[in-house]
């Protein structure tokens, strides 16, 4: 993956995501970052959906890991026939996607788009792996600036001298958001993060993005939501979504209810980021993804609870629209219950991922 | 401390807590309880006082530490003249009652009436220490039999084949709450304990007691009650309390609040159980411990955050009347606005520790 590009350095800086190279795809292994920072190399595509089951990455860098799949799945069918190739490359997409099943129509759109950049590619003799590539380079850029957009969209329901709770790994929009706020001057915002249990993305991947962003930042445990909300004036309650359903619903790391509903009891407002996810037209369709329940009974490698006690592990939550103040999009903020007037502009293209 | 009494086996067994004998107070070290089982020896009752401070033990744990304290502190002063004596037990009396500032008025219960103990001894020739001890064990017995009626009440609330949330630990009245569920037929109530961070007394301390008394429980983390709630059909929220104040505002482990807010989203009532604190007039005499941000950072002991991130570690929250159903009582249960209706019955003595 071409790294000079101005753009894709943010990416990467903030995101640390994965690359295809040299027919291995690899990825920061976020599940020990920032403590120590290690790459998993996927030799073959299937390593690259285990990689993903495993939690290897998280927020966008999925998507941004599916693609580099693609491509190295590309790398690896390039001596087939063209038939077996674009088979091969066809069920690779379709495996990829599904890796985990609440957000595969989401990943489905990226690896719908490689497959079809990578078709026009061999139809017209050239290397279907870089194509894919440059298609993840232009699309990451696009989705930066209108993650820019976005985050332009929320700074300015933060207040100056304000306070900001965010939930889980909302990287591309924490980053940026972070950015806006210190053009708008409002740098001295306070950003608290809940630590976001089993993995803690919130400690260490969230509250990281925000340090780099040169913000006051301060991680509390997954019970104190409420309490800070009340003790420190909590502003605005903010995060990212793995889908939001055209009904209104959001699904997005479990908690995000919880701390939904707290900022309802507060009278704080709850804007979550993204384009309304076309393929979720409502929340019947979702399907929350159960982990390994003996995940729960560790932290951080140590095992907490004594042998005989069973764990839980839905990893996200459906928070209703009831408790949505809005929807930040590239476009402005929407009523959770107004989503389709999103796509009624014609410039917004139901098959771009915006996160 | 003479550990043959029936009772006292049921303490020790499902309190882990902590004893006095030849000059040391020993206190189980719930911090790594129940991976690791040790003691911390206190040669003086300023150990005692660190000990309590470093969170050693938990729930009922640091009134039994707290009443060795003074036993100790009884054995040390022995050799003065009694007047000395006398003196040197006011002191340590008033000092382990301040260890931790949010539950100091319901320690200054246990230390005043071991100090009142003492006193009688030594005027009438005994030895302090004994009768400090023999004081305990009494007032323990006592408290047990009045959590035992407690538990009786809780369990009625909670239906056949139901589900119950907890939060922290409420060693005893957990302990009897499951006995009373197997007594009333209801074995099969499953349980659920959020993990408590920062010190996963939840998923350590509270899911152990409940799988030792045969019952299904589950440990699920923090930010997971709104969402299990919904999912599990949870029947009843219970917890005990730091400090219960007669205007029906509830102190308790952090985390608290915010289950109470999701309980009251989901319709599901919260049972808090123990006296209502006479001490406690009014929230606005209660002052919340601010402990070690630090110690928010880190997980078992593994550091989360990175480097330049903030933390924030309020031990305590509080809950308005508003979301508390019901205050149980050894004499049944009391509607968070009408708490001094308790102390109508001459039988209840304000000055009495029940959790």
């Amino acid at each position: 993956m071409e790294r000079a590009d101005k753009e894709l350095a943010f990416m990467l800086q903030y995101e640390n995501i994965a690359w295809y190279e040299d027919g291995a795809v690899k990825i920061l292994d976020r599940r020990v970052y920032p403590r120590t920072v290690r790459y998993v190399t996927c030799k073959t595509y299937e390593e690259v959906i285990s990689a993903l089951r495993d939690m290897v990455t998280q927020s966008a860098g999925p998507y941004t890991a599916a693609a580099a799949g693609m491509a190295l799945a590309a790398h690896t069918c390039r001596a087939k026939p063209l038939r077996e190739q674009l088979s091969f490359l066809q069920t690779a997409a379709e495996r990829i996607a599904n890796a985990r099943p609440t957000t595969a129509r989401r990943m489905s759109l990226i690896t719908r788009g490689c497959l079809r950049t990578a078709e026009e590619a061999l139809q017209s003799g050239q290397d279907a792996s870089g194509a894919i590539v440059r298609y993840l380079i232009e699309t990451n850029n696009i989705r930066y600036n209108k993650v820019y957009a976005m985050a332009g969209y929320l700074a300015e329901r933060i207040p100056a001298h304000g306070a900001v709770m965010t939930q889980c790994f909302g990287e591309t929009v924490v980053g940026q958001m972070c950015r806006v706020l210190k053009e708008q001057g409002k740098g001295d915002v306070r950003v608290f993060c809940p630590e976001t249990r089993p993995y803690f993305q919130g400690a260490r991947l969230t509250a990281t993005v925000c340090r780099d962003m040169g913000m006051d930042v301060t991680v509390i445990t997954d019970n104190m939501p409420a309490c800070v909300m009340q003790r420190e004036k909590i502003d605005v309650f903010t995060s990212a979504a793995d889908a939001i359903c055209m009904d209104g619903h959001v699904i997005n790391k479990v908690g995000t209810f919880q701390i939904a509903i707290a900022a309802k009891y507060h009278g704080i407002p709850y804007f979550v980021t993204g384009a309304p996810d076309h393929v979720h037209p409502n929340v019947r369709d979702v399907r929350i993804e159960m982990r390994d329940p003996e995940f729960v009974l560790q932290a951080m490698g140590q095992r907490t609870a004594a042998d005989g006690v069973k764990g839980y592990y839905p990893a996200f939550d459906i928070t209703p629209p009831a408790l949505v103040s809005g929807v930040v999009t590239d476009a402005g903020i929407y009523a959770p219950d107004d989503l389709y007037r999103y796509y009624e502009d014609p410039a917004h293209d139901p098959n771009e991922l915006i996160i």
